[in-house]
């Protein structure tokens, strides 16, 4: 059985019922589409329903075009889903956002040459101009705004222009050292991928190792999150830690997390790419 | 939605085909059959499909004594499927090998008392009558069967008898420093779940502390699988590690070892107990 | 070069300056002491020295009850030192505190019981009588003091004596589910361990499974420290975590921690007990 | 207490014996060397001492190019002493061998680029011109040996006349998918920093993740070791490893290893440049 290049997925939640993942594989099967991936997952205490499904395209009796009306007509209405539709033919357009720091820029783009990463990378936008130079270096369009008390708002609004322009349907914040503000984050709802420099929920806001080191703690982490209005409070995606001791310095620490903070970002853009991500209140199901 | 205390899992496995989730979830909703957890998984290599479904039995149209039937009659013929069908409302019987060390037996203990591990312990067979203190302190039985290269066959004939008598489920070697006869494995096809002190495949056989130290190894690990006629070949369940330094002489590999030894142990029973464990050929599904 | 099983163990802390290092051990070597094992650590934000030195006694041409006296005289007061003398052939007294939750005692006792954890376990205090049977059958003298409100202060009261009466060297609390008085922790600084379920300083308090599966987090942790008279500030010894997911309930997380919780708390105990622990401030050298 | 930029680092070994730390430190001290770092350890199989210190070269009483001499003569070869002497000052000089994977040669370029790594790169050497660009992106002076059976011992001939023009201090490579020949080996002992896509000494040799995949493990890893003419049972310097399931494909394996193999191959790069590993024998001491 191979893998046929051209596949669909649907990511879906709805009040939990009776029948959910019988109607869906039935409209499935019963249109000719041979199911890749299925995964489902209850939260008994919102008693609400998530799933992810991935089948193949080819003999799919239903038009690609077709499908979001049908599927929504025949079972999405009826059990009040909420769904996406994703085509994994179509490469999702990504924007990156950066200040200096250049890590995560590096390990963003390895990922992008080496295919590893199917996306297109539209734009990247700084706030400086210190990593210019790598965007121009592979030929990536790199947009200055630099941000101050005063013209924030007018160039939040250029970059909001910018990005709908582009159609860009993801934003990563790589290291980006500006809180955005709630306006920009509103037009793009769970499309913004930030990293923080902690293991959150310890250690929100600024300058997170110089706390960790004050503290005294053993480990340090990094986590990957959906940018809501409230800072460090989005969706978190994914989180991972590593051992410290008395001898890291503050330098030590900031050396040591760029590695989990360029790691867990990478993993969260892997999961967007390939529709992964299912983020429902403040949390997220994550199909892996 | 409360979740009934009684419910069925039926693991499954079969030739990848059209139409296998589908027709499963509809034989379970068509009968009233509430799905609490559904995983699917596709081996592309081996063009075959697996599965672990659990529904509530409250409501189910078809009792509880006639659901195999039923199943196989009208679902698992038809798809050549090969299965196994629990419930949860009936405890699985354990037996434990033992022989001097204590560590894996204290923490299967303490998860027993807690409730943890919802089974019954019926025996706890050593070679060695160190441990039989703990067992009596738990008011567990005991059974001693010292091995001796004369007398190992008539030995195991007396523990296979006994482990059939009790109706076993499986068998838990706990640090069991004998190797079972092909003929006692033959007698147990995974249902022997064995901890081997090292990350397999690595340090296979006797002494992989000091392998590991000889060898200089920053990490050691530890493995539990089920066991097989191949000595340390089985189908591994459940593997972690930990770091290790220059520090650390043989002693000391041996100390810390014994921490991911009894948890490795552990996490292998815990997922039996829960039937979430599929084993195909010389590999494991973990439907975690 | 054999290891001799007397040694002693010098925890020194004291402005850093020129020759410290030198003075130490050419103290320990002109009076023919042979050095086992040697760390220091300089914090330069503090400007403080940090050693750990252990020496062979036989042949050390300063006898045992005179070395603390010599070292002050020579050394220690030269550089204004403070300093711990500790001999491994005396084994520390310990007192366990519990609650309800017995996945610790048993950790401990497995380790105590093989010989892992040198160490008299001279007192198990329950505010609960719940794990009495546990103590009674490792015949470990079990003291009941139910905790209220109103008996609170006379109770600890009572407790501070019979620590006091034992001499002991350290208490661990083991899940003891109730706050300490600043009154009892001014009796024994930093010579009480405790285990907190969450990787502090996030989910300090009450309740930090049910925070962090509210919040959403993708590791959760637990956390050995000193306990101070600020609750959940004292200085770390050890933090571990794990991965968990969407998947895992509240009841999971507590499940799963339970491993972290036992874990952690005995690396602080193993520790402790090899006197690696140097606590200065709110944080600790561990000289591992 | 400033640190100050220039200082020097011992690196020692030699039989274990009394007075070897108090001899060192007192050499140090009185020669007004203010102890930066000192760690020493005792391998008590081999009877044999190990020791990295470091102090500041500001008000050292001998001059920097008598350092060597004076030490050996006064205190070396008293203790039949093994010793490196390093400046921290000086860069190394690091050649890269890389073949077409990217990930590695990325990783090492942002640290480099960023000055994470104080080294020079003085070269990169490929047997494929896949990597060229990103060589000449970052204008770094590329060079390409193809090589074939017939013409292996001519190129190697080249490489090595290369690295002894330009001085190397140390060579790495990055995913070079060749087994270099003894002879090359010879001419760089325990110069060649290997990253091998296992946990070894699991699955040495070719296709690894194949293998793992076969073996069905629950882990994979990653192995920073010196080449030595035993194909991958050259002394070790960092592992780590990652979690993987019965859904990981061959794929899945390869994606994720490569995370793996760029953070061991730079934590060993790491290591190097802050001369903290000193080999022995076949394994290595690693001062963290």
């Amino acid at each position: 059985m191979k893998l046929s290049k051209s596949t669909a997925i649907l990511l879906i939640h709805c009040p939990d019922q009776k029948g959910l993942v019988a109607s869906v594989t039935d409209f499935l099967h019963s249109n000719n589409g041979n199911i890749i991936s299925l995964e489902q997952h209850v939260d008994r205490a919102e008693e609400r329903f998530f799933m992810r499904v991935e089948w193949e395209l080819t003999d799919f009796a239903i038009p690609e075009e077709k499908i979001d009306d049908f599927f929504g007509t025949l079972i999405g209405q009826k059990f009040r889903m909420e769904w996406q539709l994703h085509f994994t033919d179509r490469k999702p357009k990504m924007a990156i956002f950066v200040s200096k720091a250049s890590h995560c820029l590096y390990d963003i783009l390895q990922r992008y040459m080496s295919g590893e990463f199917k996306v297109d990378i539209t734009a990247i936008i700084g706030n400086h101009d210190n990593l210019q130079y790598l965007a121009e270096r592979f030929d990536i369009p790199f947009h200055l705004y630099p941000i101050t008390k005063e013209n924030k708002a007018a160039q939040e609004a250029e970059e909001i222009q910018l990005l709908k322009d582009l159609g860009i349907d993801f934003v990563v914040l790589a290291r980006y050292m500006q809180i955005l503000s709630n306006d920009f984050v509103d037009h793009f709802p769970n499309q913004v991928i930030n990293i923080h420099h902690s293991f959150l929920p310890a250690f929100k806001g600024a300058r997170p190792y110089h706390s960790a080191f004050e503290r005294g703690v053993k480990i340090i982490g990094a986590t990957s999150h959906y940018v809501t209005a409230d800072l460090d409070e989005g969706p978190i995606i994914f989180q991972d830690v590593a051992k410290v001791s008395h001898k890291d310095t503050v330098l030590d620490l900031k050396r040591r997390g760029k590695d989990l903070e360029k790691l867990v970002l990478s993993q969260a853009i892997w999961r967007e790419i390939q529709h992964k991500i299912l983020p429902y209140k403040n949390k997220t199901i994550i199909f892996d």
